[in-house]
């Protein structure tokens, strides 16, 4: 009986759940580091693998190309520090806890990729990873001198390139090139250094080495969330953890079958690949607890402004949006819009078989996003997780948090002991290097 | 009379003194989180400014374009984090510490460059600083796929557009757009939120807004070290901060004058902009024992590998090395190879006024590169840094460390307690962000 993974997913002030900013459970300071460093030391209390914080490159635009819905509703994306300086803060004050950036491959030079993700791994003794993304927004591009953003294809042979040379710079210094012999004189040995080798790629070529030396969990972990069939080749070949979004457990268990059977196509072990659905607990001391937690955050929705938001998000236009309609047309209609076809997968299969109108559909984007939502009392939580686990749908779990911190407080004070007492999650970190406590039994 | 601004250089494991990393009294754990903390502390304890952090983007290369010298010796540059990474670290452990970071301007996109140095700047609570270069070898050039670095006047020709794209990002936000008004549901005022200006710049346009609100400084302070006549205008025109190398203090009253002058002349107000020598002190109990110890820094020089080292940062050839010719023909023969003109002019300085010899050169390049280097007691380098100041050479001192973190920790308890008794040295921080304790009396 395997453990299971525990990582955590933030992105504040926005989480997943639409009225997270505005609840006064929550907290208000995640423009300071003492959020940062109060979530790290809350996370590594309940043995989690890693944080993980989310990045996009624009603040999202709707149909007529205006940020001001995002602004004005706080939607996601209203705010988003680099990854790399939140993280860089919590390693600070942690030891174990596993620290994951989302990096996009379109913009960034492989040099700077691999410097700040390694330079993180380095600092934190061996606990990054790297969240690989493609952007997926013309906003974004035009934060970077483009009009428009590369199609999806483009993005993903881009992303190939990026990679290896990435992987290339991170392995410049073999493991045992820095001698630091000081009777010998010798502070690293330039035999042992190397420099990219060239692989005919169409991007830029970054020669190397990295003024680096090798990791201590020899590279930052590879994390990948594409959920479009190019996405899950991407991940067959490079992921060792996927995120995993959408609210279905067949498909999960769907998908997690794909992506093992593509690893050993191409010689991998499936074992090395960490198939993660999303998850968002909402936890309460009596089933009638949770239940009524689940009603106070639906109640604190307010139904134009997810209708707005939706309306955004699908670059629909207002009057497009009457809400007793059927949704699935809605979402056929905008096929794209989003940029995120395993998203756009998810809700259309949430839609169809729910049967929601757009008002439901917009409820429920602006509540979970579509992603799994137990409800109940640890014990009841836990086994739906289990449940999961067994069946071969998960290899654990990204925790998605309502309410910052209060969200992931329930899940450590209370799912984490249900957890550990059922012997699914480790009671102390293995190892100190975060790709070895993945490996963990 | 004015006290004296205080800034850190660190730039582990190379100091200015090349025999650091081998010395029995240095901290070798610079690749691990612990070094940054305790620097971190330490020099808020001893009321610095601001500790910054060099950088360059590639291992330095002789001149048949090898690294083994560089590694092997553990030569500058042969070990650089991402700044970024090293200054968040040190955010979490402290509150007034002023938080500078090494950006070039010739690869990276404005919105990166932009959107890393905000996240830390609001994460600290106001302390970041930007200090801007625009790299200097084609050994950094490789790593970004161009085959040679642009001309100095191409590299500040883009760093005036980068400079004024990044200033453009972080004021998106007007400072009180950021609303977080609960009760009537507005998160951000959209109307004060901003795109950036289109300004025919020949760089890729950064549309913005970044994803971030106004800094609690209002913007990362800009710090700037070049000493080239066009470095020296760029620094009228953007420089808060100048970070002055070389070892006279009559070319620092010289070059202090013309960039006041220069400030008035572009209608800034001179004392907007601060210069500060970079400064070695050698601190001793007595003038005898810190005699001795900077002659044992001396001793543990070793006189191959500093003519080695020469040679390689001239990239000049090995029978070029007599060490007992002059070695004003030398560094005049090599003009240009460092990179930095600036740095060649000190050099050139010295070997002039001193009549050096290659050797002579060599040892003093492996000592302190050209820099200042009072030796003595606390009362004695307090003597010679209040003359620095009250002669008009000084607005205050860079401290560049021989060794790691002792160097540092002389400083904090010897030389700090003496000039805060002279009223020459802040008891307490002022404020809270760093350009407003920069602005203090």
């Amino acid at each position: 009986m395997r453990q299971a993974r525990l990582v955590a997913l933030v992105n504040p002030p926005t989480s997943q759940y639409a009225a997270n900013w505005s609840n006064p459970l929550t907290r208000a300071d995640w423009l300071r580091g003492s959020f940062y460093t109060d979530l790290g030391r809350l996370l590594e209390r309940g043995r989690f693998d890693m944080v993980f914080l989310a990045d996009a490159l624009a603040v999202p635009e709707d149909a007529d190309g205006e940020i001001a819905t995002t602004l004005r509703t706080g939607g996601k994306g209203a705010i988003y520090l680099d990854p790399i300086v939140g993280l860089s803060h919590i390693a600070a004050v942690t030891t174990h806890l596993g620290l994951g950036a989302t990096v996009s491959t379109t913009f960034q030079h492989p040099f700077s990729i691999a410097r700040s993700l390694l330079s993180l791994d380095q600092l934190s003794g061996g606990r990054a990873a790297w969240n690989i993304v493609t952007s997926t927004t013309d906003a974004e591009a035009r934060n970077h001198g483009l009009q428009a953003i590369p199609d999806r294809a483009a993005r993903y042979d881009r992303a190939d390139e990026v990679v290896q040379s990435v992987i290339d710079l991170w392995e410049g210094w073999e493991p045992d090139a820095l001698r630091l012999d000081t009777a010998g004189r010798v502070f690293a040995d330039p035999a042992r250094v190397h420099r990219a080798p060239e692989r005919n790629a169409s991007i830029p070529h970054a020669r190397g080495p990295l003024a680096i030396p090798r990791s201590p969990q020899n590279r930052p972990v590879l994390m990948q969330a594409g959920a479009s069939p190019r996405g899950l080749e991407f991940a067959a070949r490079w992921a060792e953890v996927v995120f995993a979004t959408g609210g279905s457990p067949d498909v999960h268990r769907t998908h997690r079958a794909a992506l093992r059977e593509r690893c050993r196509q191409l010689g991998r072990d499936p074992e090395s690949l960490l198939y993660l659905p999303a998850i968002q607990p909402v936890l309460g001391s009596t089933g009638a607890d949770a239940r009524r937690r689940l009603q106070s955050l639906e109640d604190a929705l307010d139904a134009d402004e997810a209708l707005v938001a939706l309306g955004r998000l699908l670059h629909s236009r207002p009057e497009e949006l009457d809400p007793d309609a059927p949704a699935v047309p809605l979402i056929q209609a905008h096929r794209g819009a989003t940029g995120s076809g395993g998203f756009e997968r998810s809700m259309l299969h949430t839609a169809q078989t729910e049967d929601l109108t757009i008002r439901e559909l917009a409820f429920r984007q602006a509540l979970s996003q579509f992603n799994l939502q137990p409800v109940g009392t640890p014990a009841k939580v836990a086994d739906e997780l289990e449940k999961l686990l067994d069946s071969g749908a998960a290899d654990g779990f990204v925790v998605m948090p309502a309410l910052y911190l209060t969200s992931f407080e329930d899940v450590v004070d209370g799912l984490v002991p249900e957890l550990q007492q059922r012997g699914r999650l480790r009671e102390e970190y293995e190892h100190t290097t975060l790709r070895a406590n993945l490996a963990s039994p």
